[in-house]
Protein backbone atom coordinates (compact mmCIF):
# COMPACT_ATOMS: atom_id res chain seq x y z
CA UNK A 1 0.00 0.00 0.00
CA UNK A 2 1.40 3.50 -1.05
CA UNK A 3 1.72 6.11 1.26
CA UNK A 4 1.81 9.74 -0.26
CA UNK A 5 3.83 12.27 1.45
CA UNK A 6 2.04 14.88 2.11
CA UNK A 7 4.28 18.23 1.87
CA UNK A 8 1.55 20.81 2.69
CA UNK A 9 0.05 19.18 5.39
CA UNK A 10 4.52 18.79 7.02
CA UNK A 11 4.73 22.35 5.61
CA UNK A 12 1.74 23.86 7.72
CA UNK A 13 3.06 21.85 10.74
CA UNK A 14 6.57 23.57 10.71
CA UNK A 15 5.01 26.97 9.54
CA UNK A 16 2.64 26.56 13.01
CA UNK A 17 5.94 25.69 15.31
CA UNK A 18 7.54 28.85 13.55
CA UNK A 19 5.28 31.07 14.13
CA UNK A 20 4.87 29.96 17.06
CA UNK A 21 8.42 30.33 18.32
CA UNK A 22 8.58 33.84 16.57
CA UNK A 23 5.69 35.12 18.52
CA UNK A 24 7.37 34.98 21.88
CA UNK A 25 10.81 36.86 20.27
CA UNK A 26 10.83 40.48 21.42
CA UNK A 27 13.30 40.63 18.14
CA UNK A 28 12.45 39.46 15.19
CA UNK A 29 14.28 37.47 12.59
CA UNK A 30 14.93 39.66 9.13
CA UNK A 31 15.12 38.50 5.84
CA UNK A 32 16.40 40.49 2.73
CA UNK A 33 15.22 39.41 -0.86
CA UNK A 34 17.39 41.46 -3.76
CA UNK A 35 14.93 41.19 -6.86
CA UNK A 36 17.12 42.44 -10.22
CA UNK A 37 14.70 42.95 -13.23
CA UNK A 38 10.92 42.14 -13.89
CA UNK A 39 10.82 38.71 -14.58
CA UNK A 40 7.36 37.96 -13.95
CA UNK A 41 7.76 34.06 -12.43
CA UNK A 42 10.26 36.19 -10.18
CA UNK A 43 8.71 38.25 -8.82
CA UNK A 44 6.14 36.04 -8.15
CA UNK A 45 8.66 34.04 -6.33
CA UNK A 46 9.79 36.72 -4.28
CA UNK A 47 5.98 38.35 -3.15
CA UNK A 48 4.92 34.35 -2.02
CA UNK A 49 8.48 34.76 0.47
CA UNK A 50 7.41 38.19 1.47
CA UNK A 51 4.03 36.93 2.17
CA UNK A 52 5.08 33.67 3.96
CA UNK A 53 7.81 35.55 6.09
CA UNK A 54 4.92 38.36 6.90
CA UNK A 55 2.30 35.24 7.86
CA UNK A 56 5.24 33.97 10.51
CA UNK A 57 6.14 37.57 11.80
CA UNK A 58 9.66 37.40 10.38
CA UNK A 59 10.45 40.76 9.07
CA UNK A 60 11.31 41.25 5.49
CA UNK A 61 12.08 43.69 2.81
CA UNK A 62 12.46 43.08 -0.72
CA UNK A 63 14.96 45.60 -2.02
CA UNK A 64 14.10 45.87 -6.17
CA UNK A 65 16.69 47.11 -8.52
CA UNK A 66 16.63 47.72 -12.30
CA UNK A 67 17.63 44.99 -14.85
CA UNK A 68 20.03 47.60 -16.15
CA UNK A 69 21.98 47.61 -12.61
CA UNK A 70 26.22 46.55 -12.93
CA UNK A 71 27.19 43.77 -11.07
CA UNK A 72 29.40 46.03 -8.81
CA UNK A 73 26.49 47.96 -7.86
CA UNK A 74 24.67 44.84 -6.85
CA UNK A 75 27.81 43.71 -5.11
CA UNK A 76 27.79 47.05 -3.02
CA UNK A 77 24.39 46.36 -2.22
CA UNK A 78 24.85 42.59 -1.27
CA UNK A 79 28.07 44.33 1.26
CA UNK A 80 25.61 46.44 3.01
CA UNK A 81 23.16 43.95 3.93
CA UNK A 82 26.07 42.06 5.44
CA UNK A 83 27.18 44.89 7.22
CA UNK A 84 23.53 45.37 8.51
CA UNK A 85 23.38 43.86 12.40
CA UNK A 86 19.57 44.65 11.35
CA UNK A 87 19.32 41.81 8.20
CA UNK A 88 19.89 38.06 9.02
CA UNK A 89 19.68 36.35 5.99
CA UNK A 90 19.60 37.77 2.42
CA UNK A 91 19.11 36.17 -0.89
CA UNK A 92 19.08 37.24 -4.47
CA UNK A 93 16.67 35.77 -6.54
CA UNK A 94 17.46 34.30 -9.25
CA UNK A 95 18.05 34.33 -12.51
CA UNK A 96 19.60 36.88 -13.06
CA UNK A 97 20.54 39.44 -16.03
CA UNK A 98 23.26 38.13 -18.37
CA UNK A 99 25.64 40.73 -17.94
CA UNK A 100 25.96 39.86 -13.82
CA UNK A 101 27.71 36.98 -12.89
CA UNK A 102 25.74 35.01 -10.63
CA UNK A 103 28.99 33.28 -8.82
CA UNK A 104 30.62 36.54 -7.77
CA UNK A 105 27.02 37.43 -6.47
CA UNK A 106 26.84 34.26 -4.31
CA UNK A 107 30.35 34.27 -3.35
CA UNK A 108 29.81 37.84 -1.75
CA UNK A 109 26.77 37.02 0.22
CA UNK A 110 28.56 36.56 4.06
CA UNK A 111 28.07 32.80 4.52
CA UNK A 112 26.54 33.47 8.17
CA UNK A 113 23.85 35.13 6.26
CA UNK A 114 23.29 32.67 2.82
CA UNK A 115 19.95 31.95 3.85
CA UNK A 116 19.78 29.94 -0.19
CA UNK A 117 23.19 28.16 1.34
CA UNK A 118 24.61 28.64 -2.17
CA UNK A 119 27.78 30.00 -0.79
CA UNK A 120 30.95 27.46 -1.80
CA UNK A 121 31.78 28.12 1.37
CA UNK A 122 28.52 26.20 3.29
CA UNK A 123 28.47 23.90 0.29
CA UNK A 124 31.88 23.02 1.15
CA UNK A 125 31.15 22.63 4.96
CA UNK A 126 28.57 20.01 3.82
CA UNK A 127 30.42 17.97 1.34
CA UNK A 128 32.98 17.51 4.35
CA UNK A 129 30.71 15.86 6.69
CA UNK A 130 30.75 19.47 8.82
CA UNK A 131 28.14 20.98 10.31
CA UNK A 132 26.59 24.10 8.07
CA UNK A 133 25.08 27.10 9.26
CA UNK A 134 22.32 26.15 6.95
CA UNK A 135 21.19 23.74 4.56
CA UNK A 136 19.89 24.09 0.70
CA UNK A 137 16.73 24.86 0.69
CA UNK A 138 14.99 21.98 -1.26
CA UNK A 139 17.23 18.98 -0.06
CA UNK A 140 16.55 19.93 3.49
CA UNK A 141 12.50 20.03 3.04
CA UNK A 142 13.58 16.64 1.59
CA UNK A 143 14.73 15.42 4.66
CA UNK A 144 12.31 17.13 6.85
CA UNK A 145 9.27 15.19 4.87
CA UNK A 146 11.85 11.38 5.52
CA UNK A 147 11.68 12.25 9.08
CA UNK A 148 8.15 12.97 9.47
CA UNK A 149 7.41 9.91 7.62
CA UNK A 150 10.02 7.82 9.60
CA UNK A 151 11.75 6.79 6.76
CA UNK A 152 15.25 5.30 7.20
CA UNK A 153 18.38 6.68 5.27
CA UNK A 154 21.54 4.97 6.36
CA UNK A 155 22.42 1.73 4.51
CA UNK A 156 19.59 2.33 1.32
CA UNK A 157 20.52 3.09 -1.64
CA UNK A 158 19.90 6.51 -2.20
CA UNK A 159 19.38 7.53 -6.41
CA UNK A 160 19.59 11.05 -7.32
CA UNK A 161 18.55 12.14 -11.00
CA UNK A 162 19.59 15.75 -11.72
CA UNK A 163 23.03 17.75 -10.49
CA UNK A 164 22.03 21.15 -10.41
CA UNK A 165 23.96 23.06 -7.30
CA UNK A 166 20.53 23.85 -6.43
CA UNK A 167 18.90 20.48 -5.28
CA UNK A 168 20.84 17.02 -7.03
CA UNK A 169 24.63 18.04 -5.90
CA UNK A 170 23.78 18.77 -2.04
CA UNK A 171 21.04 16.21 -1.72
CA UNK A 172 24.22 13.92 -2.60
CA UNK A 173 25.94 15.18 -0.06
CA UNK A 174 23.66 15.12 2.55
CA UNK A 175 22.43 11.77 1.76
CA UNK A 176 25.82 10.71 2.16
CA UNK A 177 26.11 12.27 5.29
CA UNK A 178 23.47 10.70 6.57
CA UNK A 179 25.04 6.77 5.40
CA UNK A 180 22.94 6.54 2.25
CA UNK A 181 25.00 4.34 -0.37
CA UNK A 182 24.54 7.64 -3.29
CA UNK A 183 24.28 7.34 -6.97
CA UNK A 184 24.40 10.72 -9.01
CA UNK A 185 22.77 10.33 -12.29
CA UNK A 186 22.30 13.57 -15.24
CA UNK A 187 21.42 13.72 -19.02
CA UNK A 188 25.15 12.07 -19.65
CA UNK A 189 23.89 9.02 -17.89
CA UNK A 190 23.99 5.96 -20.17
CA UNK A 191 21.40 3.51 -18.76
CA UNK A 192 19.28 5.56 -16.32
CA UNK A 193 16.60 2.53 -16.21
CA UNK A 194 19.35 -0.11 -14.69
CA UNK A 195 20.44 2.71 -12.25
CA UNK A 196 17.26 3.95 -10.83
CA UNK A 197 15.70 0.36 -10.62
CA UNK A 198 18.29 -0.29 -7.59
CA UNK A 199 17.20 2.62 -5.61
CA UNK A 200 15.69 1.92 -2.17
CA UNK A 201 15.01 5.95 -2.09
CA UNK A 202 14.84 7.78 -5.92
CA UNK A 203 14.63 11.72 -5.87
CA UNK A 204 14.46 12.62 -9.73
CA UNK A 205 14.87 16.42 -9.84
CA UNK A 206 16.22 16.72 -13.83
CA UNK A 207 13.08 19.03 -14.43
CA UNK A 208 12.09 16.30 -17.42
CA UNK A 209 8.32 15.07 -17.40
CA UNK A 210 7.38 11.56 -17.16
CA UNK A 211 11.03 10.72 -16.90
CA UNK A 212 10.20 8.21 -14.61
CA UNK A 213 8.06 5.56 -15.17
CA UNK A 214 7.32 2.50 -13.58
CA UNK A 215 9.49 0.55 -15.35
CA UNK A 216 12.59 2.07 -14.11
CA UNK A 217 10.96 2.22 -10.58
CA UNK A 218 11.93 -1.58 -7.47
CA UNK A 219 8.71 -2.61 -6.28
CA UNK A 220 8.59 -0.28 -2.65
CA UNK A 221 10.88 1.69 -3.43
CA UNK A 222 10.64 5.21 -2.11
CA UNK A 223 9.85 8.34 -4.86
CA UNK A 224 10.34 11.83 -4.48
CA UNK A 225 9.59 14.16 -6.91
CA UNK A 226 11.49 17.43 -7.41
CA UNK A 227 10.12 18.30 -11.04
CA UNK A 228 8.01 20.76 -11.42
CA UNK A 229 6.98 21.18 -15.17
CA UNK A 230 4.33 23.03 -16.89
CA UNK A 231 2.27 20.71 -18.90
CA UNK A 232 0.73 21.72 -22.46
CA UNK A 233 -2.44 21.81 -20.67
CA UNK A 234 -1.27 24.68 -18.25
CA UNK A 235 -0.86 22.16 -15.37
CA UNK A 236 1.55 21.72 -13.05
CA UNK A 237 3.74 18.34 -12.92
CA UNK A 238 6.63 16.79 -11.94
CA UNK A 239 9.53 14.44 -13.48
CA UNK A 240 7.55 10.87 -12.18
CA UNK A 241 5.04 9.10 -14.11
CA UNK A 242 2.38 9.45 -11.07
CA UNK A 243 -0.61 7.25 -11.87
CA UNK A 244 1.50 4.34 -12.73
CA UNK A 245 4.83 4.86 -10.64
CA UNK A 246 2.36 5.04 -7.34
CA UNK A 247 1.22 1.33 -7.54
CA UNK A 248 5.15 0.61 -7.34
CA UNK A 249 6.33 2.73 -4.90
CA UNK A 250 6.05 2.41 -0.85
CA UNK A 251 6.14 6.24 -0.29
CA UNK A 252 5.59 9.21 -3.61
CA UNK A 253 5.35 12.50 -3.16
CA UNK A 254 2.61 14.04 -5.22
CA UNK A 255 3.11 17.45 -7.86
CA UNK A 256 2.43 19.82 -6.67
CA UNK A 257 1.85 19.55 -3.12
CA UNK A 258 4.89 17.45 -2.53
CA UNK A 259 8.40 18.83 -1.98
CA UNK A 260 7.50 21.98 -3.49
CA UNK A 261 5.72 23.27 -0.34
CA UNK A 262 8.90 22.31 1.83
CA UNK A 263 11.05 24.64 -0.14
CA UNK A 264 9.66 27.65 1.50
CA UNK A 265 9.16 26.20 4.45
CA UNK A 266 13.32 25.99 4.88
CA UNK A 267 13.71 29.13 3.57
CA UNK A 268 11.73 30.43 6.49
CA UNK A 269 13.54 28.09 9.14
CA UNK A 270 17.16 28.88 7.47
CA UNK A 271 16.07 32.46 8.13
CA UNK A 272 14.84 31.62 12.12
CA UNK A 273 18.68 29.24 12.11
CA UNK A 274 20.47 32.23 11.28
CA UNK A 275 18.95 34.58 13.29
CA UNK A 276 19.33 32.18 16.54
CA UNK A 277 23.24 31.90 15.05
CA UNK A 278 23.39 35.83 15.35
CA UNK A 279 21.84 36.26 18.44
CA UNK B 1 44.72 -7.64 -21.75
CA UNK B 2 45.41 -6.17 -18.58
CA UNK B 3 47.13 -2.66 -18.59
CA UNK B 4 49.46 -1.80 -15.87
CA UNK B 5 48.97 2.07 -14.94
CA UNK B 6 52.43 2.90 -14.00
CA UNK B 7 51.82 5.81 -11.69
CA UNK B 8 55.62 6.34 -10.70
CA UNK B 9 56.53 6.88 -14.82
CA UNK B 10 53.80 9.07 -15.25
CA UNK B 11 54.77 11.28 -12.00
CA UNK B 12 58.61 11.37 -13.54
CA UNK B 13 57.52 12.33 -16.69
CA UNK B 14 55.72 14.91 -14.75
CA UNK B 15 58.11 15.51 -12.92
CA UNK B 16 60.58 16.22 -15.31
CA UNK B 17 58.38 18.95 -16.62
CA UNK B 18 57.56 20.58 -13.89
CA UNK B 19 61.83 20.84 -13.18
CA UNK B 20 62.33 22.21 -16.38
CA UNK B 21 59.47 24.90 -16.39
CA UNK B 22 60.98 25.87 -12.91
CA UNK B 23 64.23 25.88 -13.96
CA UNK B 24 63.07 29.17 -16.59
CA UNK B 25 61.69 31.21 -13.79
CA UNK B 26 63.88 33.77 -11.91
CA UNK B 27 61.54 33.99 -8.64
CA UNK B 28 60.56 30.07 -7.76
CA UNK B 29 57.51 28.80 -6.00
CA UNK B 30 57.90 28.46 -2.32
CA UNK B 31 56.50 26.02 -0.34
CA UNK B 32 55.68 26.19 3.70
CA UNK B 33 54.74 22.84 5.65
CA UNK B 34 53.91 23.43 9.05
CA UNK B 35 54.53 19.87 11.46
CA UNK B 36 53.15 19.51 14.81
CA UNK B 37 55.00 16.84 17.32
CA UNK B 38 57.39 14.08 16.38
CA UNK B 39 54.89 11.42 15.04
CA UNK B 40 57.76 9.20 12.93
CA UNK B 41 55.60 8.80 9.69
CA UNK B 42 54.06 12.75 9.57
CA UNK B 43 58.03 13.76 9.50
CA UNK B 44 59.06 10.96 6.80
CA UNK B 45 56.23 12.10 4.75
CA UNK B 46 57.49 15.93 5.27
CA UNK B 47 61.00 14.88 4.67
CA UNK B 48 59.87 13.60 1.11
CA UNK B 49 57.91 16.66 0.56
CA UNK B 50 60.71 18.75 1.57
CA UNK B 51 63.36 16.37 -0.81
CA UNK B 52 60.72 16.72 -3.79
CA UNK B 53 60.31 20.24 -3.86
CA UNK B 54 64.09 20.64 -3.47
CA UNK B 55 64.84 18.51 -6.39
CA UNK B 56 61.90 20.58 -8.48
CA UNK B 57 63.81 23.82 -7.68
CA UNK B 58 60.65 24.38 -5.20
CA UNK B 59 62.44 26.67 -2.56
CA UNK B 60 60.45 25.07 0.63
CA UNK B 61 60.50 25.52 4.94
CA UNK B 62 59.23 22.78 7.35
CA UNK B 63 58.03 24.64 10.30
CA UNK B 64 58.36 22.84 13.14
CA UNK B 65 56.33 23.10 16.10
CA UNK B 66 56.32 21.25 19.40
CA UNK B 67 53.88 18.80 20.36
CA UNK B 68 51.97 21.38 22.98
CA UNK B 69 51.20 24.01 20.69
CA UNK B 70 48.32 25.55 21.43
CA UNK B 71 45.58 25.85 18.72
CA UNK B 72 45.84 29.51 19.28
CA UNK B 73 49.77 29.76 18.66
CA UNK B 74 49.28 27.29 15.34
CA UNK B 75 46.56 29.49 13.75
CA UNK B 76 48.87 32.55 14.03
CA UNK B 77 51.68 31.05 12.66
CA UNK B 78 49.28 30.23 9.42
CA UNK B 79 48.06 33.62 9.18
CA UNK B 80 51.29 35.02 9.24
CA UNK B 81 52.35 32.58 6.30
CA UNK B 82 48.74 33.71 4.67
CA UNK B 83 50.11 37.26 4.99
CA UNK B 84 54.02 36.72 3.66
CA UNK B 85 53.80 37.46 0.15
CA UNK B 86 57.05 35.37 -0.59
CA UNK B 87 54.92 31.64 0.36
CA UNK B 88 52.75 30.66 -2.52
CA UNK B 89 51.39 27.08 -0.86
CA UNK B 90 50.87 26.11 2.63
CA UNK B 91 49.93 22.79 4.26
CA UNK B 92 49.45 22.06 7.76
CA UNK B 93 50.62 17.82 8.09
CA UNK B 94 48.08 15.64 9.60
CA UNK B 95 47.20 14.48 12.29
CA UNK B 96 47.53 17.22 14.83
CA UNK B 97 47.39 16.48 18.37
CA UNK B 98 43.82 16.14 19.89
CA UNK B 99 43.72 19.68 21.54
CA UNK B 100 43.89 21.26 18.25
CA UNK B 101 40.74 21.17 15.96
CA UNK B 102 41.75 20.00 12.60
CA UNK B 103 38.85 22.46 10.98
CA UNK B 104 40.12 25.39 12.32
CA UNK B 105 43.36 24.99 11.28
CA UNK B 106 42.47 23.67 7.47
CA UNK B 107 40.05 26.77 7.37
CA UNK B 108 42.46 29.33 8.54
CA UNK B 109 44.70 28.67 5.56
CA UNK B 110 43.93 31.09 2.97
CA UNK B 111 41.92 29.08 -0.22
CA UNK B 112 44.76 30.62 -2.37
CA UNK B 113 47.37 29.14 -0.47
CA UNK B 114 45.38 25.76 0.17
CA UNK B 115 47.97 23.37 -1.37
CA UNK B 116 46.13 20.35 0.07
CA UNK B 117 42.89 21.75 -1.30
CA UNK B 118 41.00 20.91 2.20
CA UNK B 119 39.55 24.53 2.37
CA UNK B 120 35.59 24.36 2.38
CA UNK B 121 35.49 26.72 0.18
CA UNK B 122 37.59 24.90 -2.62
CA UNK B 123 35.93 22.03 -1.70
CA UNK B 124 32.72 24.04 -2.66
CA UNK B 125 34.27 25.52 -5.89
CA UNK B 126 34.46 21.69 -6.88
CA UNK B 127 31.16 20.47 -5.65
CA UNK B 128 29.73 22.95 -7.49
CA UNK B 129 30.91 22.41 -10.74
CA UNK B 130 33.17 25.90 -10.85
CA UNK B 131 36.97 25.72 -11.39
CA UNK B 132 38.72 25.68 -8.45
CA UNK B 133 42.47 27.86 -7.07
CA UNK B 134 43.65 23.67 -6.62
CA UNK B 135 42.16 20.48 -6.43
CA UNK B 136 42.82 17.77 -4.22
CA UNK B 137 46.39 15.97 -4.61
CA UNK B 138 45.12 11.65 -4.71
CA UNK B 139 42.15 12.90 -6.81
CA UNK B 140 44.09 15.23 -9.29
CA UNK B 141 46.57 12.02 -8.95
CA UNK B 142 44.17 9.75 -10.60
CA UNK B 143 42.56 12.07 -13.24
CA UNK B 144 46.32 12.51 -14.56
CA UNK B 145 46.81 9.10 -14.80
CA UNK B 146 43.55 8.10 -16.36
CA UNK B 147 44.22 11.08 -19.00
CA UNK B 148 47.81 10.11 -19.74
CA UNK B 149 46.05 6.49 -20.47
CA UNK B 150 43.55 7.71 -22.54
CA UNK B 151 40.35 6.08 -20.13
CA UNK B 152 37.21 8.34 -20.93
CA UNK B 153 35.32 9.11 -17.93
CA UNK B 154 31.72 10.39 -19.43
CA UNK B 155 28.81 8.88 -19.32
CA UNK B 156 30.97 6.08 -17.79
CA UNK B 157 29.32 4.28 -14.64
CA UNK B 158 32.23 5.42 -11.74
CA UNK B 159 32.17 3.73 -8.08
CA UNK B 160 33.70 5.08 -5.60
CA UNK B 161 34.48 2.88 -2.23
CA UNK B 162 35.52 5.19 0.49
CA UNK B 163 34.35 8.68 1.25
CA UNK B 164 36.97 10.52 3.12
CA UNK B 165 37.32 14.15 2.52
CA UNK B 166 40.94 13.46 1.28
CA UNK B 167 40.10 11.10 -1.52
CA UNK B 168 36.63 9.73 -1.91
CA UNK B 169 34.27 12.87 -1.65
CA UNK B 170 36.29 14.99 -3.47
CA UNK B 171 37.27 12.15 -6.16
CA UNK B 172 33.06 11.83 -6.51
CA UNK B 173 33.01 15.46 -7.36
CA UNK B 174 35.36 15.64 -9.70
CA UNK B 175 34.31 12.65 -11.39
CA UNK B 176 30.80 14.27 -11.36
CA UNK B 177 32.13 17.11 -13.08
CA UNK B 178 33.97 15.14 -16.19
CA UNK B 179 30.39 13.74 -16.33
CA UNK B 180 30.60 10.30 -15.37
CA UNK B 181 27.49 8.51 -13.51
CA UNK B 182 28.76 8.46 -10.00
CA UNK B 183 28.02 5.97 -6.73
CA UNK B 184 29.94 6.64 -3.36
CA UNK B 185 30.27 3.69 -1.38
CA UNK B 186 31.52 3.36 2.15
CA UNK B 187 31.40 1.45 4.89
CA UNK B 188 27.21 1.34 5.58
CA UNK B 189 27.00 0.22 2.14
CA UNK B 190 24.64 -3.06 2.71
CA UNK B 191 25.66 -4.99 -0.62
CA UNK B 192 29.10 -3.71 -1.88
CA UNK B 193 29.64 -6.38 -4.53
CA UNK B 194 26.62 -5.70 -6.05
CA UNK B 195 27.49 -2.02 -6.61
CA UNK B 196 31.16 -2.85 -7.52
CA UNK B 197 30.22 -5.42 -10.50
CA UNK B 198 28.65 -2.61 -12.15
CA UNK B 199 31.19 0.15 -12.38
CA UNK B 200 33.10 0.51 -15.55
CA UNK B 201 35.73 2.44 -13.42
CA UNK B 202 36.25 1.31 -9.87
CA UNK B 203 38.27 3.32 -7.35
CA UNK B 204 38.70 1.61 -3.67
CA UNK B 205 40.36 4.11 -1.22
CA UNK B 206 38.57 2.34 1.52
CA UNK B 207 41.91 1.27 3.89
CA UNK B 208 41.01 -2.33 3.56
CA UNK B 209 42.95 -5.21 2.16
CA UNK B 210 41.89 -7.58 0.02
CA UNK B 211 38.62 -5.70 0.08
CA UNK B 212 38.00 -5.68 -3.41
CA UNK B 213 38.01 -9.04 -4.90
CA UNK B 214 37.80 -10.69 -8.92
CA UNK B 215 33.87 -11.91 -8.45
CA UNK B 216 32.81 -7.94 -7.21
CA UNK B 217 34.50 -6.58 -10.60
CA UNK B 218 33.15 -6.10 -14.20
CA UNK B 219 34.57 -7.22 -17.28
CA UNK B 220 37.01 -4.96 -18.17
CA UNK B 221 36.76 -3.18 -15.54
CA UNK B 222 38.94 0.26 -14.68
CA UNK B 223 40.61 -0.39 -11.17
CA UNK B 224 42.11 2.14 -9.47
CA UNK B 225 43.49 1.27 -6.08
CA UNK B 226 44.28 3.67 -3.42
CA UNK B 227 44.53 1.85 -0.66
CA UNK B 228 48.22 1.67 1.50
CA UNK B 229 48.05 -1.12 3.76
CA UNK B 230 50.54 -2.59 5.74
CA UNK B 231 50.51 -6.56 5.90
CA UNK B 232 51.99 -8.78 8.73
CA UNK B 233 55.40 -9.13 6.89
CA UNK B 234 55.73 -5.38 6.79
CA UNK B 235 55.02 -4.97 2.67
CA UNK B 236 52.67 -2.49 1.15
CA UNK B 237 49.12 -3.72 -0.58
CA UNK B 238 46.49 -1.88 -1.30
CA UNK B 239 42.43 -2.57 -1.50
CA UNK B 240 42.53 -4.23 -4.17
CA UNK B 241 43.18 -8.39 -4.35
CA UNK B 242 45.62 -7.52 -7.43
CA UNK B 243 46.98 -10.93 -8.64
CA UNK B 244 43.63 -11.91 -8.92
CA UNK B 245 41.40 -8.89 -10.19
CA UNK B 246 44.10 -7.74 -12.84
CA UNK B 247 42.69 -10.85 -14.78
CA UNK B 248 39.45 -9.07 -14.98
CA UNK B 249 40.47 -5.58 -15.23
CA UNK B 250 41.29 -3.95 -18.45
CA UNK B 251 43.64 -1.53 -16.43
CA UNK B 252 44.90 -1.64 -13.00
CA UNK B 253 47.06 0.16 -11.09
CA UNK B 254 49.94 -1.74 -8.87
CA UNK B 255 50.12 -1.20 -4.75
CA UNK B 256 52.76 0.12 -4.69
CA UNK B 257 53.73 2.35 -8.05
CA UNK B 258 50.50 3.01 -8.74
CA UNK B 259 48.07 6.25 -7.37
CA UNK B 260 50.80 6.35 -4.40
CA UNK B 261 53.95 8.51 -6.42
CA UNK B 262 50.84 10.11 -8.41
CA UNK B 263 49.88 12.57 -4.60
CA UNK B 264 53.33 14.05 -3.99
CA UNK B 265 53.52 14.85 -8.15
CA UNK B 266 50.01 16.74 -7.30
CA UNK B 267 51.82 18.40 -4.69
CA UNK B 268 54.02 19.99 -6.53
CA UNK B 269 51.89 20.69 -9.30
CA UNK B 270 49.24 22.55 -6.97
CA UNK B 271 52.61 24.65 -5.32
CA UNK B 272 53.23 25.87 -9.22
CA UNK B 273 49.70 26.47 -10.10
CA UNK B 274 49.32 28.45 -7.21
CA UNK B 275 52.78 30.09 -7.83
CA UNK B 276 51.16 31.05 -11.14
CA UNK B 277 47.91 32.54 -9.66
CA UNK B 278 49.80 34.97 -6.92
CA UNK B 279 52.14 36.23 -10.02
Amino acid sequence: MTTLIEGKTVAQKIFDNLAHEISLLEKKPSLAVIIVGDDPASKIYVNLKKKKAHELGITSQVIELDESVSEQELLKKIDSLNNDPAVNAILVQMPLPEHINPVNVIEKINPLKDVDCFHPYNIGRIATGNKSYVYPCTPKGIFRLLDFYNIPVEGKHAVVVGRSNIVGRPLAQMLLNENATVTICHSRTKNLSEITKTADILISAAGCPALIKKDMVKDGAVVIDVGINRKSDGKLCGDVDFENVKEKASFITPVPGGVGPMTICSLMCNTMDLFKLQN
